[in-house]
């Protein structure tokens, strides 16, 4: 399926990144499967340039051999850590996989404009590290930051644990360096704060998963290190009352809210099963709904404790808390997040099983779950929910897992679909998204065209031809030429 | 020049929006003229509709009379109060004036999800009065604020003085309806904080100054009331001090710094001369720049006096401050904010100068003012720089005024074009905008186009051509064809 390829198009491949950077035989996995191995395809060569002008020249060469009739495009790819298979190939053979990962440079530091300007390959962990030295912090922070890089976070406009503070990955960018679809450089670096002289490119580019322009570099908000952070296991009787609280705290603790995590009974226990050596600072049993707070103050370890404890005073006093513990040393506060960041861990111990990554509004969230519930209860009893996630954000990760005893992979495989239609189509009853934090990449598009509204759908095919009319970069991803074709045929 | 347009075309209108809501005779300048008197045109009609669906059917009715080869463009105008001339008619007497202003509901607080829901006409003013009511903050604050509508705000991305705790017009909004040019009504209203299906309509639409939609409705976030805030004015040697100071009150404070204004010597000077009734906390001539810091507090009034004390201190051991006056009450912090705010007046009773509204990184401020000043006091040498602003956003009010003397029209009338390509120029070659927070409207695209990225202003025209492909809505504005067609003949 190399159709019209140009003879000489993998020697010029090799000629302009060099050529132990263009792969086309031998285990390429790395780049043609997704981590969860959820799915693998064959690139027609995966290439990884150096340097920005190195990404314009290998776009140019494919948009000319796709101009030339050739049956190809780009797959941009940064850490390949992505959940939505939005950076691997298809299984035609024409997809190049564009690799960021040689791009790693810090390229400066400005602590008086608490900014700094990288490249997109840079590993996120790597940027929290040089932030850290500076003084300075990097806040973007998630479970895969060993091994994602800058560019597909800011591509995927990542979310993680400290949004409810500092937004997700669009807020803490400042400025972008972008490959267009032809292969002209957009300039758009920038420590600026404040520049209103023309449309928001930036933000147009952040989220659209490769399929408007490919992110070679960044720069990047920091903010000043806190002074100290505490973290608090808060037991309440139910989603409502985890809601209060959530704004009780808000009011309390105002930006030194950093983490608002809520996690159902159920959760918990799956963790208690699977980790008994992680301790739950409270008893599962003894409340339907825990949250994981995190505090951080600009000013002292001893405040944190204080603002805490009154805090809680304040929760017991309304009514909203049935039991807490507050971490008496940055030790505790971290075993409180592994017990969080355990629960997918322990999902996946008990067997395979369906992932929602939704939202709503954070007031809907009680009056959702419960809908959402009462409607898998009645078709299907026995689906065992697992519900924990982002509360401060509106963002949970609804997960069903199969009835106790019954066999997990047959559950998925028979109820995916009806099941995700329950919960999706309740998301949408909300005003909510059916991917809050994960995107939508080649998993996601019949989805999007289900539930996006319809004139949006059509703003963003407009933009995706003004921007990649020949559909170089991503096909496949987010809005599929084809998936609309079917749509098409469906209306 | 209303060439091809059907005759009904005015009952059509009325019969849409109301006979009363259609204005086409009689003093029209509250709608034509903007509010410097600057520039003053003649509208087609001046339409006024109380809901989005009428405006979308006049929209509609405008783009189907555009369609049938009538000379027709729309003007959307909320309160008039911009800078650039982005809401008033040209001379031609072919654009509709539309007006937002009817459309006042605040159509929902979401106490628990910190948002409200609102119509694009409310005035901020009454948006700010609302949340504060239901005990919150709707943080967006300008001098406009008793006139301007939020749906202005939003399609310039208002600044104001907030930005650098809260951020512009943009980083408040989560949700947006949208009339489209072609009549359509794109609903984004959304609490939601995560949304990660698809591109970023929203923020294409924010800072588009209505040339590519018409905002009719926002979700707003909103945020605890701070329980105290408290003012210092400070005087440092040099903007390099001050500097300085920025970031060891960003060090110190954190996100409880809400202002950081700076004002160099002259422009203190100036309001002493002009308003001799507004004592100042510190006499001008002992420093070079003062500050005016503002802190907001989330605990109490008492730990806000002494986090602005120990500030000071530690201001002090550092060398970069001479002087400082912590405001010991609200009405002492409003003397210091008057003063701030009686800048422009002053300047305007000295006499008719030239503003410029630019913005550099925090870090460049001092080399960029060096350079700016040593370059005007080469070809000017006696031309007065008044320099203040938001110095923690990077945006700096540099204006200036004629020499001693002198008169001031003849030498704005003689220097505006010389003396703005010097400052631009100059903003140039620090990698800073021309525009910080006043967008570009009709006034400076000439501007845009001579400073902007190539690249980026490709990138804008196809989007334009996209959303609005016959040029229907504010087509005088940001990047106007004719504009593009002289510099195309340049070129």
């Amino acid at each position: 399926m190399t159709s019209f390829l140009p003879a000489s198009f993998f020697e010029q491949l090799r000629t302009l990144v060099g050529h132990d950077h263009v792969h086309t035989e031998g285990d390429l996995s790395l780049w043609e499967q997704d981590w969860r191995g959820l799915a693998q395809g064959k690139a027609l060569a995966v290439v990884s340039p150096a340097s920005t002008s190195e990404v314009a020249a290998v776009v140019k060469l494919c948009a000319e051999a796709k101009a030339q009739g050739a049956a190809i495009s780009i797959v941009p790819q940064g850490g390949n850590t992505g959940l939505v298979l939005g950076s691997i190939p298809d299984g035609s053979g024409t997809q190049v996989v564009l690799s960021l990962r040689r791009m790693q440079t810090i390229r400066g530091i400005d602590p008086h404009n608490l900014s700094m300007t990288v490249d997109a390959g840079c590993i996120l962990q790597n940027l929290q590290e040089a932030a850290k030295s500076a003084g300075l912090l990097f806040p973007l922070s998630l479970a895969a930051q060993g091994s994602c890089v800058i560019g597909g976070n800011l591509a995927t406009n990542a979310g993680g644990t400290q949004v409810v503070r500092y937004g997700n990955a669009r807020e803490l960018c400042i400025g972008l360096e972008v490959v267009l679809a032809d292969g002209r450089i957009w300039n758009g670096l920038s420590g600026l704060r404040k520049d209103n002289t023309g449309y928001d490119l930036r933000n147009l580019i952040i989220g659209s998963e490769g399929t408007l322009g490919i992110i070679t570099g960044a720069t990047l908000k920091l903010y000043p290190q806190p002074a100290a952070r505490a973290c608090a296991w808060l037991a309440t009787p139910s989603l409502h009352h985890a809601v209060e609280l959530l704004a009780l705290s808000q009011k309390h603790l105002a930006s030194g809210l950093t983490g608002f995590e809520a996690m159902e009974q159920a959760a918990l226990q799956l963790v208690e099963k699977h980790m008994p050596q992680l301790r739950m600072p409270i008893a599962p049993t003894t409340a339907e709904v825990f949250v994981l707070l995190e505090y951080s103050d600009d000013e002292s370890e001893t405040r944190a404790q204080s603002r805490l404890e009154s805090l809680l005073e304040a929760a017991f006093e309304a009514g909203v808390l049935t039991d807490g513990a507050v971490a008496q040393s940055l030790d505790q506060s971290q075993r409180m997040w592994d017990i969080r960041e355990h629960i997918p861990l322990a999902q996946a111990q008990e067997g395979v099983h369906l992932k929602h990554d939704i939202s709503v509004t954070s007031s809907s969230i009680p009056a959702f779950v419960e809908r959402a519930k009462a409607q898998l209860q009645e078709s299907h009893p026995d689906a065992r929910v697992i519900n924990f996630g982002h509360l401060g954000d509106g963002n949970l990760h609804f997960n069903v897992q199969a009835p106790l005893g019954a066999d997990p992979k047959a559950f998925v495989k028979e109820l995916a679909q009806p099941i995700q239609a329950i919960i999706y189509d309740t998301v949408a009853f909300f005003g909510g998204s059916f991917s809050a934090e994960h995107g939508v990449g080649t998993l996601k598009p019949a989805e999007l065209l289900h539930y996006k509204d319809p004139v949006a759908l059509s703003l963003m095919r407009s933009i995706k031809q003004a921007l990649d009319p020949h559909s170089l970069l991503n096909p496949n991803a987010v809005l599929p030429p084809a998936a609309d074709a079917q749509a098409g045929e469906a209306a």
